[in-house]
């Protein structure tokens, strides 16, 4: 696969960011910090060129006959320029994981043993529509000494491309390799196959997109993959909640931004109190403009709501638009949530302390709740600082990923001339 | 893919696992524990079956043709039975990570966060000859709370059930299901690959074995694979290196045990010393039968060496042989290291502490080795208890991997009616 511009094939560049990477391993804290301002400022320099080639990106999409919501997705302003330019500033100032001591032991044989924070090394972003992906990912890539490979969509490959070159920028005034974060040079699928073989050179693969680009993603990568896949989430409100607080709750988790993952998409209620807080339920999140969609038992209760069907609660709705069940206590909450969840965060609401623990025991979602909203299911939220996104994979990060989750360990050693015997 | 004897499929056996790995992960430190002692006392119960078992994977093994080598690692005794035996009760008095607090803090807003060990799920073991890996891995599994599917090779295919049978008998002594711990009924490649696809229900490959068996499987799994590769480990003799240390340290690494994969099969002498040191590691590696294989420089000093290739710089010996190279100082070694090591374990001899740190933070392999020997890279010798093996992806657990590394972590969040702003 060729870039005709450059001529450097994909298997180029990963090799160049391998190298790339071992360097801003190396370079300290205080120069990643410093690459990481000059990106900052190298965008608020270039914000003409920027927001020019993302008006020629949205024109094409138009002509194309993107939807509104994707040419939303798409477009920027001076506005969003200074959140671009904000969130980068954020992740500079964040604690640079690189170096820090995990844990240290000493064997009985006197073996000094510890296990060291490292970068992971090469990492891919494979996105979509939205150009600020690009920094984002980028400057947290690099804070935690990685380097990284962006596969962004051809929807905003213009901007895209002003951004990648206000990285490569920053990095070289900062005398770090602009290889360290190269945004791939074409946005044709069969780049990104051969992107996807390259396991010797990149060591993670990160999709974030729709289901589509997730599948793909997994389905041809020989890199590891950690997926950010859908959250079906859940609030159980328990027979013993407070009804005021699980009220709030539940429109917090529904209504105060319902297009995002972490939102609720089912409500459970303990059938005891089924007949007296669902219609509360209903009144509440109706007058909020929320359509709720029960079973049976839920109807019986408050009539108003529309049926649900069984795949309503297999859904993520991205809505305002939530399933609602009764169930016959924890057990069958828990179930419930066994049989339709993603393990993506779901949450109770209960004053019954051996209720709480045994949801918190027995659900082995990424993140589970008690007594809060599900939208506190967010990196910035749990004090991680900025996040890549939020791993429903379980292996290596599950949940909401940080600087701190494109890391690794390796282990340090020190002897006095030991020898195993 | 259909057992015919059972009639289950390999999906529905994933699926089994998947459950029952919810009722392992939840049963509690005791009656894991009780599993693991109860499998031990069922191995010791029926030696004879094994055993039996054995002997007729070994005579179809011999009348195959297998090699020596192969059937050496086939074949089971009564000591070996006993170490099998040994290395499961080890396991299960290993302290159990489920449920261990990571780490706890609370947000400005009063939010309490933690991060809680859990069981990484269902763990996928792929395997060649030796029959022990069914007990080994299956302890090691169930003690972190995970299901686990063995799929060992045709070879050891009767030993294999022999074994896994007592694993299902002491699960159910201990009230735990015997889908817990399968080993998958066929040793067809169609029947791996299928097991290979089934991303919903297994979390996690860890293929055990040659460099074909790891390549078939991270080719086509669709499901995360910690690879454990091979290991071309070095030595580096920096120029202040303590002489006789040194020579140990060369020694014990390459001839303690040559065929392991932390065995030293690269020693790199810094230039300063080579013409005083050289002849020294050839004499005495010379008298432990070891091979001496040097590049131009090395063999100026010591003539009685072979001419290594820059093959031989690439390879992983696993026998009593090893390249020597004549280095330009402690950059250069790290350069060379890169160039042909495999991520696996390097170890350097020095007195100089600043030189230490430098090859300490310069070296991204898994291990990394002060004044030791290489040999030291081992869960056991690390204070890891048992091991699964060493880990040579860099995501998720980067060298060795105990009970622990087959965990993973989600956040529990506790409020007091949060809701989100």
């Amino acid at each position: 696969m060729n870039d005709h511009t450059t001529g450097t094939t994909i298997a180029e560049l990963a090799r160049a960011a391998r190298r790339a990477g071992r360097e801003v391993a190396r370079a300290g804290v205080e120069r990643r910090t410093a690459a990481l301002v000059a990106i900052a400022e190298a965008v608020e320099r270039r914000r003409v060129e920027i927001l020019t080639a993302n008006r020629a990106d949205v024109e094409a999409g138009l002509a194309a006959g993107l939807s509104a919501a994707m040419v939303d997705r798409l477009k920027l302003d001076d506005k969003r320029l200074d959140g671009v330019i904000g969130a980068i500033r954020e992740v500079a100032a964040l604690p640079d994981p690189v170096g820090q001591v995990v844990k240290a032991w000493t064997r009985p044989n006197g073996l000094r043993v510890e296990r060291r924070r490292i970068p992971l090394g090469v990492i891919a972003i494979i996105y979509e529509a939205r150009p600020n992906v690009t920094t984002d990912a980028a400057a947290l890539c690099l804070r935690a000494g990685n380097a990284v490979i962006l596969r962004g969509g051809k929807e905003a490959f213009r901007s895209n491309q002003a951004l990648a070159a206000c990285i490569g920028e920053g990095l070289e005034r900062a005398g770090l390799p602009a290889a360290a974060a190269r945004l791939v040079p074409t946005t044709d699928r069969e780049a990104m196959a051969e992107l996807l073989t390259l396991d010797e050179d990149i060591d993670l693969v990160i999709p974030r997109g729709g289901e589509a680009l997730i599948r793909f993603v997994a389905e041809r990568s020989r890199i590891p993959v950690i997926k950010h896949y859908k959250g079906n989430c859940h609030v159980f409100v328990e027979r013993s909640a407070d009804v005021e607080m699980a009220l709030a709750i539940c429109e917090n988790a529904k209504v105060q931004r319902p297009g995002v993952c972490n939102a609720v998409e089912t409500i459970l209620v303990d059938a005891p109190i089924a007949a007296t807080f669902l219609p509360q339920l209903a009144a509440r999140l109706g007058a909020a403009g929320v359509e709720l969609r029960g079973d049976e038992r839920a109807r019986a209760a408050a009539p108003s709501m529309h049926a649900a069907t069984e795949e309503d609660f297999a859904t993520e709705f991205l809505d305002l638009r939530v399933a609602v069940g009764v169930v016959d206590g924890l057990e069958a909450a828990v179930r419930h949530i066994e049989r339709f969840g993603s393990s993506h965060t779901e949450a109770i609401v209960t004053r019954d302390e051996a209720a709480a623990r045994r949801f918190v025991d027995d659900l082995d979602s990424s993140t589970v709740v008690v007594n809060a909203s599900t939208r506190f299911a967010d990196g910035g939220q749990l004090g991680l600082g900025a996040e890549i996104g939020i791993s429903t994979t379980r292996l290596h990060a599950y949940g909401p990923m940080g600087a701190e989750e494109l890391t690794t360990t390796k282990f340090v050693v020190t002897g006095e001339g030991h020898v195993r015997t």
